[in-house]
């Protein structure tokens, strides 16, 4: 397995979630504005990142079937809501998202807020209805999100990102934020994958060791694309951290500790995929796609 | 049985509601801003109807049960996380719920906006954590919860009541917005008490028309309240929906004929409840408790 490969794998299976991702929206029987609003967002692009992951950690034990991709778009549709609520103007206040107008920008704040409200909610309903998998497993999944979605997980390190604007940060609250407010809605997408795939028990430590390594990696490189990376094709502007005076790890470490630190991630990363049963080929190139990536 | 019955019953059990609900909350592990403006909405009081009808509809079967505590603090979870939400600047902008200020008031737009986020999760969280409670039944609730919830539920519903502000709503649209604004999460509370407490399939769909009628007898006493109750008791303004221009039951068939129809919808209520197979007295009651109620 190569780059490529991953390339092919990514590009095939992108297609075969936003192909579905809206389906779900689209016969849901509610206001049109609020699902014009949930649409636009879950429709605006993005990389697929989680799903993608997710679909991967699958592969590693079996052939992807249909009901994943189910789990693998109410991950997305967690995403999608906590980007439309950070992009709030009480929040982070961004006009621009992958290049197109904020939801608030075009459905107005109330509607943004309701959007996300009910992507979350759907995420939730669309497990608990998937006919192909057991409950079992279906309530190990949605523990799980609920977990890495709410106060503990992600709600508590955006939480913990508004708190700590504006101020210096030591390298332990700057993890603290990213574990929470990236990595464990990454880490759910790996984790969901080794339930669906149905991994050992001895797995899945590994899995979520790796996890949290490729979140950091992410986050890092976010970091540093922030300050090294194109406006256009980030589809916002480089710099913008730098000018919200947002602790980064580039601020906190140099570009150069930043950078290093990316490697000791990395290497983390791929040690744990080391020791887990399955065939997690493309996890592994999901290391180097993350820490390559222009965008 | 008789409302004094009822009102021990829910003194009783509404003090054991209001002493485990924050203990979900408190033992987080999260931002303490985030912490405490969770903390401050769950436990601003209220009449605590969902979480009590829940535990009245279970007591239709058998005694309730410690688990049973859970899923009705779940749901006064997510009642408080739509009460918090729909408080908003940008929705209905209120400055003072049951007397005290509004979450956003309190702990400002962006905290208002993830307490809420992070009670809509946890409440998801606490029904699959449930040790007492088979897979299967949890994830009936949890499938019931989303629906009742999410877009075509609770959240479709202020979506349609923001649509109608200041414009002359159809009997057909009101009703459109209470079923789903506060019918579906009152409805969902009977029927997860069903749920828990093992009620026959034949008694579901009694159950459902009972509290769909129940909904509606909530509402529609809530506007003629609007025009008739105390300010001080109802911890809101008298006449509030009036200067808002909302479409209200008695404006739209005058107060006599709120009244009429208030009547008609309780009557209805009584009825499902005469076909099911428990021993729904309580629930009977609960009736009466809210046609009479005068706050």
């Amino acid at each position: 397995m190569s780059i490529t490969e991953l390339q092919a794998f990514i590009s095939q299976f992108k297609n075969e979630l936003e192909k579905r991702l809206p389906a779900f929206l689209e016969k849901l029987e509610c206001p049109d504005t609020l699902k014009e609003a949930m649409l636009y967002s879950v429709n605006a692009g993005g990389k697929r990142v989680r799903p993608l992951l997710m679909l991967a950690a699958v592969q590693s034990y079996r052939n992807v079937e249909e009901s994943d991709y189910a789990v693998a778009c109410a991950v997305e549709m967690v995403h999608t809501y906590s980007l439309i609520h950070d992009d709030l103007p009480s929040m982070d206040d961004d006009d621009y998202r992958r290049g197109k107008p904020t939801n608030h920008k075009v459905f107005g704040e109330a509607f943004a807020v309701l959007a996300g409200d009910a992507l979350l909610t759907k995420a939730f309903e669309v497990i608990s209805s998937l006919k192909e998998l057991e409950s079992h497993n279906k309530i190990l999944l949605i523990r799980e999100l609920a977990k890495s979605a709410g106060a503990e997980g992600m709600v508590g390190g955006q939480a913990a990102d508004l708190e700590g604007e504006g101020k210096d940060l030591s390298l332990e609250q700057l993890e603290y934020i990213h574990h929470h407010k990236t990595g464990d809605l990454l880490s759910f997408s790996v984790v969901a994958g080794g339930i669906l795939g149905e991994a050992p028990d001895n797995d899945m430590d590994y899995i979520r060791g790796f996890a949290r390594e490729l979140g950091l990696v992410f986050q890092i490189k976010d970091d540093i694309l922030d300050i090294e990376g194109d406006s256009i094709e980030m589809g916002k502007a480089a710099g913008s951290d730098e000018c919200r005076e947002k602790s980064t790890y580039p601020r906190l470490l140099t570009l150069d500790g930043a950078k290093e630190k990316l490697i000791t991630h990395a290497d983390n990363a791929k040690e744990y995929l080391r020791s887990v049963s399955g065939n997690p080929l493309l996890l592994e190139d999901f290391i180097h796609y993350i820490t390559e990536r222009t965008k």
